[in-house]
């Protein structure tokens, strides 16, 4: 090794297992080397011939040093630019806590309710949130941002009218990219749009089935649009009011004023802009819609001791779980920052909202009487928004900008200022003299404040209370807060507790080298549209991490935008639709799915217009190569693509891709490949190389952006040359302006910017040798786990030499019989061992799916196996009889403490054995916080906002 | 309220109770307001007249704004100057899950070793590295810094010979600082201390009792300490030896060339500059000397179960309780930077330590060849640092920072260069061109590093092994890091959990605004002897933090240079003796310490050369008036001073401060205020006006620098106009250059200037106001707990009107006898219900004495009542026979989960006594990991480095 690289080289920090471990593993699976392994693994013709070409691996320290460089050259301005993106001030406590924290941001979605109280908590704190501000009962646990809200709105709204009507109202006074977004998704379910002027409407004619409005409305205007909403239900529309949960704590909320449904952003609290990204697009609803509304509900049931319980309710509802019946892809949330809203709301309390909100609107009283002073004709009715027309706003965005200020810009002679948490009379000072030809007048603002009356105008002032349960009063001092947060992390399990071995998911070390960039100013502090020049540092970064994701896949370009693995697959299906109707074959809406992909795929299809024919797969979970060639040749003159997962959804680098791929392209067809399994791959082969044409990979998965309990995710998708044209663009800033392209599918161009600094820190560290060694360590660590639980369990779907890729399945089916034990039994045991549960029953039911993951070293692999081989001996003793069938560790797993000190303990095993199965809990012990949790009682007696405090124990 | 006040004002976030929650109090209490309350609490007279005057309240992000200004104003170069100070990279997932967490920066020193068992560890993990590398059996848990841990070697040297020697040879060419600060502390001793050249030194002399080497020297020097060791040995002194411990990963140890003991800096190792601090001193030594070495010692014993259990071992060596027999006044540690030095160890490992060190000496290589082949003449035998003679410094110094490169400076024509870890050969390239005037050569470090010889050259390599113990190769990667981070912070109760009502040690919220710039590179990376015009944004810090002091004190001058509040005793002591000594008073000498003083004054007054005096106290805990008087009146010729903590340890506000204070001046005597109680006097009054001509202040307590587990502290001293020229100095940069002043105290000008921006930003965040309501609110909590446990325990020590000040002390001397039971039992029974123990057995054997602060709200003051009455009502059931005197839940506390869980519980007490006794406990327990701890058995068999692997579970 060379004597002078870095001290604090990465690799061997990210990767597990070291030299003496791999030799250890090696012996266990009876392979000479590394290389011999991924040999047998990997099929022959698979691997790439041409090494990944990355720039030189940097030491933690110098990766760093490059982000900051990158950061700095973000201008961070004060953008007064509103579209739904404001300033807000995180509290340090929050960010710290819960933003910084691995504790809350390295949690796998809360599948495992008993090990997730702590999110799950949080979650319902901010639905509560969103209910009682939108004054709408029901509301899920976040959407990805507010646009494509707005089309999930549009998409419920449709599915209520049965095929029946076609028309969707929007007007024309919502942001720009919520309409673009709305007409992307609309377009290939032939729904037509029609953007009007609220006063144009003609809400009650019998073909339309929805009407979306804007309240306060994107130049800051605030109509009542209760009239409109009273139209177009008594048409047998539905009303959807697309609002600003900040103006709610003044006005009248859609709920009140007859809406069905609610939509929007909840970013002004607390989250940073991020250029854009993430933070948490929030949909609420009548209670009618329940089944209908997508994404992830948290409700509260109870467990098997009768006390409360958070779980995920309605699950059967969830829109993946429909395939190609789905009216919706949404299979996650962002739970991360929808947490940090919530918080923010529980720590400002009813009283400290409404005091921000008042300021804010006092504020914009202050600027609109000087602006009136300064011979400007500014609206009278606002909150925090005011558009107007200025003689010269090319002179009105140059003195601003001089000022470190950000104004919104339009097409004609008008300019925007919209005001946030973080301005004060200082900055109106800094305006009045961007409007007074640069320089101050004669009166400031702090005189001008004494003059205006800060109160709300008369009209919509909202009545009723909100934010009224006590959670949103009892931690108002740091201290509180902060135990609160600390309390509700020591309840979940997370990656600082033990490896999440979940099959398909890849939960992989989010290293702190990754994370710490994401906080500074050059990078959380930009607004997403900002102008271009304001962010080179970001386009620095979007074109390297672009490269450098188009290198490792073989593709010819990257688009960023699809800020989740579901949005990536459908942007890639448009892609591949766009490109067949550029060759003039509108004929082309056939999608090929095998049976084993995982239910988003075809829910992604049926959005983008397709019809989903499955492919069979064979008993080794491949595809069944003559049903392709009989599905492909019989929809030949209609076959648009192919949807296939690689390695498969079995955890097996199936030998026939390229011969897969063939069939389709020869019927006329392109391959879109879900990289779920990219971890698999990198370095090793090319989804372009293997003949994928478009590949969407998971940023949270393969390059270690943290799941975050069930979001922030990243969906980008590579595609080759001839599709290159067809990316997506944005209205306001757009990523590919040379192109025609699609609309967006993201509100922002480029999806989530905020958080691609961890996957380029990822890639800059590890190097092109690091990023295949991880890979070879991910398949290395499956073959070792699955060769020391073969003797235990069934392995199922190996490849022809018996390795799998990078995860493999255990069969659990046959316990039901001999013992009684379903893997839920399992799932729920391995929390009284400290473990998060694998992927249970997906892709095949009564299975558990294991991926350990690279980063896992050889001690943990060890302590999970011992766990899964001890309860395996309890699953025989089971059997056997030397275990009660009906009262066991299994079948009453999870053992609570309150539990295991009951005064009386009359279960046929001891207190030790139901806590203490295995030596390491004795010194580290995960205690679960609840019992098992009765998911049907729940869903019986939906409840999804807090629980009344007598309710509490 | 001005409705355009910022809304993240931080008062309401630090001070606990609400107006709502402090009418509740009131009504307890029985007073009509706050300021009746404090009327009857704070005697008339003593208020002051004027109130603060400090600037406005800054919101918290406002504060951080600010706080970035001062930052950006710091030049942060790559500072090759060295002198015990080297640039390093702090592993990240250290920072963040160490430093930045306050999971670990918030507990208090580990006295109650049950819930403290993670930063033991962590601890134990310390001294281990630090004996292996030094190479001596015996380490302690940290000292302040290296120079302060030369003194404390040097005064361990001068006890040993029990007052037959008087001489202690330096080497000349030790750090200029650690010579200083020697001198400070020798002088006052009558201990000569002869500065020579090693070569010069006559070790074997029969007044010698000790000699100090430095091993690499202050330049770069490598000569074997061993003949020296020898000779003095041999002459009947001891030999310390002042040493590196990068270097000692490729140096023959000090302990393996005959050195008694060791001491120097852990800071290269992961812990940032921060302008001079904190980090971690060290010191170890051969076995014989554990009762006499300075500071704490942590220690492996067993619990009441029998299982390993860390501890502070010796406990009655400990030098502040050894009072006025003390030879060091040491009583806190450097914790989290000890912790922070240890885990960079454990992350590295021996191998990884030793690449860190052989790089660094290969880039000196290619330095010394490079500068060698420029014409320079340069050592030949060196591990990271070259000294040598250039023909003008004055342009190398300006070429080099030309470069953002700081070099070593001296008096003469030589210059230094020390390398470190974050050095590269780009740097190098750097170098050779500042050392070409400011051309690049014709050749590149690149070239030369092939040519040169990386190894270690002849003689005094190591051939030892070190960190052999497995914890030292467990976790490499970095999520097992990681998880071994999280499973120690969750051994420990820190103020994340609840609160910590330790009297007199004031453990309020350390908040994350606060925190956060800490971690700046702005503050993190100055070296504390770069140019002062490089460090403008800490040298206005300074300014405004010394006046905001001064004004909240009423003194003329403050110093920052203390860096514990111990040393800020001693400083304050030697400015009044240097007083005396400029008015020709050679003869004062008589310190008067009143009995209820805390140990750590006495041990001050013997280190600054005075002789203690004790002072009666009444049964109240006041200084004893008449006593006072007939002392004064005695010693009236040496009267030096008094030392009196106010409010009194007692936790009152003696009326007759003033009477006290006069009578001291009367005798012509000064007055030293021990401020450990100042969070009772912040804006009420102040130690100016009550007559004091010194105070230290504890940052770490009244200005939320967080405790750390057990340091860092901070105890900058306010004194003066007419003592403000014998404020502390500094040899290399001087923090008041135009007085004559003392020797330095600290190795650092300003003490810890790293974590000043933390005492900065409280002040900043609450303003006069806010600060002032602090301590009403203290005040307040403090009388409302006392009032809810008076009808429960005996309160001892209340004011004239029967209130206390902002900690009160609780009586339970009677239950002994009446049930058996100690203040121990109640401390652990404490953890059952999640608490930490009050202050224990002092300052009256057999009470508690309770501090809650303005931290804590209504709900956490009453869930700590809660415990304490029901323990109360515990303690009645044992004294009246319901429970049984030897088996009850107080005397078998805490219980563990392995205990509760036992399948036999032959208890006469129910398993849900033992560990629910409160319901809060049930939805959120915090588990002590181990049971009660025998001190005893650790001290006879005392073990202080890491376990034998087959001693743990």
């Amino acid at each position: 090794m060379n004597p002078f690289a870095p001290t604090d080289s990465f690799a061997r920090r990210h990767i597990g297992p070291d030299a003496a471990q791999v030799a250890a593993m090696l012996e266990v699976i009876g392979v000479d080397s590394v290389e011999a392994l991924v040999a047998q693994a990997v099929p022959g013709g698979i691997r790439t011939d041409t090494a990944l070409m990355l720039p030189e691996a940097l030491g933690e320290q110098a990766a760093l040093t490059c982000l900051k460089a990158l950061a700095d050259r973000n201008q961070v301005c004060h953008s007064l630019i509103g579209m739904g993106y404001h300033g807000t001030h995180t509290p340090p406590v929050i960010q710290r806590n819960i933003l910084e924290n691995p504790g809350w941001y390295t949690q796998y979605t809360p599948y495992q309710a008993e090990i997730a109280q702590g999110r799950l908590e949080a979650l319902v704190n901010f639905q509560t949130m969103i209910a009682d501000l939108t004054g709408l009962p029901l509301a899920n646990a976040s959407l990805l941002d507010e646009a494509t809200a707005a089309a999930e709105a549009m998409a419920m709204c449709y599915a209520s009218a049965r095929g029946k009507r076609r028309t969707f109202l929007v007007a024309d006074s919502c942001h720009p990219q919520t309409i673009a977004v709305i007409q992307t998704r609309a377009e290939p379910l032939d729904i037509q749009v029609k953007v009007e002027a609220p006063a144009e409407m003609q809400a009650g004619d019998a073909d339309v089935f929805g009407v979306l409005l804007q309240y306060p409305d994107t130049h800051g205007a605030i109509d009542d649009p209760a009239k409109i909403i009273a139209q177009a239900q008594a048409g047998g529309a539905l009303a959807v009011v697309a609002t600003d949960l900040l103006a709610l704590c003044l006005l009248t909320p859609p709920g009140e004023l007859g809406a069905d449904i609610a939509i929007g952003s909840s970013q002004r609290f607390g989250v940073p802009l991020g250029y854009g990204g993430p933070h948490a697009g929030f949909i609420s609803c009548q209670d009618r819609f329940k089944r209908v509304l997508p994404g992830r509900i948290v409700g509260i049931s109870k467990d098997a001791d009768g006390q409360p319980a958070y779980r995920l309710a309605l699950q059967t509802r969830e829109q993946h779980i429909r395939r190609d019946r789905a009216t919706s892809n949404i299979c996650t949330a962002q739970v991360l920052l929808a947490i940090v809203a919530g918080m923010y709301g529980v720590y400002h309390g009813p009283k400290g909202l409404k005091r921000i909100a008042a300021r804010v609107r006092g504020l914009t009283a202050v600027l609109a009487a000087g602006l009136t002073r300064l011979g400007h004709t500014v609206p009278t009715r606002f909150f925090d928004t005011l558009t107007f027309k200025v003689e010269d706003p090319a002179a009105i965005h140059a003195l601003a900008v001089h000022r470190n200020i950000n104004l919104r810009k339009f097409a004609d002679d008008r300019v925007g200022v919209a005001l946030d948490e973080t301005c004060d009379l200082d900055l109106l000072d800094d305006l009045f003299a961007v409007f007074n030809g640069g320089e101050r007048p004669d009166f400031d603002a702090e005189a001008l404040s004494e003059d205006v009356a800060v109160e709300w105008p008369e009209g919509l002032t909202r009545s009723s209370a909100y934010l009224t349960h006590p959670i949103f009063s009892a931690y108002r001092s740091e201290h509180a807060m902060l135990r609160y947060l600390h309390r509700l992390q020591h309840k979940d399990l997370s990656l600082t507790t033990s490896m999440i071995p979940l099959g398909s998911c890849t939960m992989k070390l989010n290293a702190t080298a990754e994370m710490m960039p994401i906080s500074w100013p050059g990078f959380a502090g930009l607004h997403p549209f900002a102008p271009r020049e304001q962010a080179q540092g970001y386009q620095a970064l979007f074109n390297d991490l672009e490269g450098w994701l188009a290198e490792i896949t073989g593709f010819s370009e990257v688009s960023l935008q699809p800020n989740a693995g579901s949005q990536g697959e459908f942007a890639g299906l448009l892609v591949i639709r766009a490109w067949h109707r550029g060759q003039g074959d509108t004929q082309r809406d056939v999608c090929l799915i095998p049976t084993s992909a995982h239910g988003t795929n075809p829910a992604s299809a049926v959005m983008a217009g397709m019809r989903v024919v499955a492919v069979q797969c064979n008993d080794r979970g491949d595809v069944d190569l003559a049903d392709l060639e009989a599905k492909a040749a019989l929809h030949a003159e209609k076959l648009s693509a192919l949807m296939i997962t690689y390695p498969s959804t079995h955890g097996v680098f199936e030998a026939e891709i390229k011969r897969i791929c063939d069939i389709v392209h020869e019927r006329g067809g392109l391959v879109y490949m879900d990289g779920a399994n990219m971890n698999a791959q990198v370095g090793l082969c090319r989804p372009a190389e293997l003949g994928a044409d478009v590949v969407h990979l998971n940023l949270h998965k393969t390059f270690c952006i943290p799941h975050g309990g069930g979001g922030p995710g990243m969906g980008p998708i590579g595609v080759t040359a001839q599709l290159a044209p067809y990316l997506p663009g944005h209205p306001v800033i757009s990523p590919n302006p040379d192109a025609a392209g699609l609309g967006p599918v993201a509100a922002a161009p480029w999806g989530s910017p905020g958080i691609l600094p961890i996957s380029y820190a990822y890639i800059a560290m590890m190097g092109a040798d690091g990023l295949t060694r991880a890979t070879e360590a991910a398949i290395l660590n499956a073959n070792y786990m699955a060769t020391r639980l073969a003797g235990h369990y069934d392995v199922l779907f190996t490849g022809d030499e018996g390795r799998c890729a990078h995860e493999f399945i255990l069969d659990c089916r046959a316990f039901k019989a001999s013992a009684g034990v379903g893997v839920d039994d399992i799932a729920k045991r391995l929390m009284d061992y400290g473990f998060h549960a694998p992927t249970m029953s997906w892709p095949v039911t009564g299975t558990l799916m294991i991926e350990p993951t690279e980063s896992e070293e050889l001690s943990e692999l060890d302590r999970f196996c011992d766990a899964m081989i001890a309860i395996r001996a309890e699953i025989e003793a089971i059997a056997s009889g030397a275990m009660d069938r009906a009262d066991n560790p299994l079948v009453n797993a999870p053992h609570t403490a309150a539990r295991v000190l009951a005064d009386e303990w009359a279960h046929a095993y001891t207190r030790q054995q139901a806590a203490f199965p295995a030596d390491w809990v004795r010194t580290h012990k995960y205690w679960p916080p609840v019992a098992r949790v009765d998911n049907a009682y729940g869903d019986r007696n939906l409840m999804c906002t807090c629980l009344p405090m007598e309710d509490y124990r």
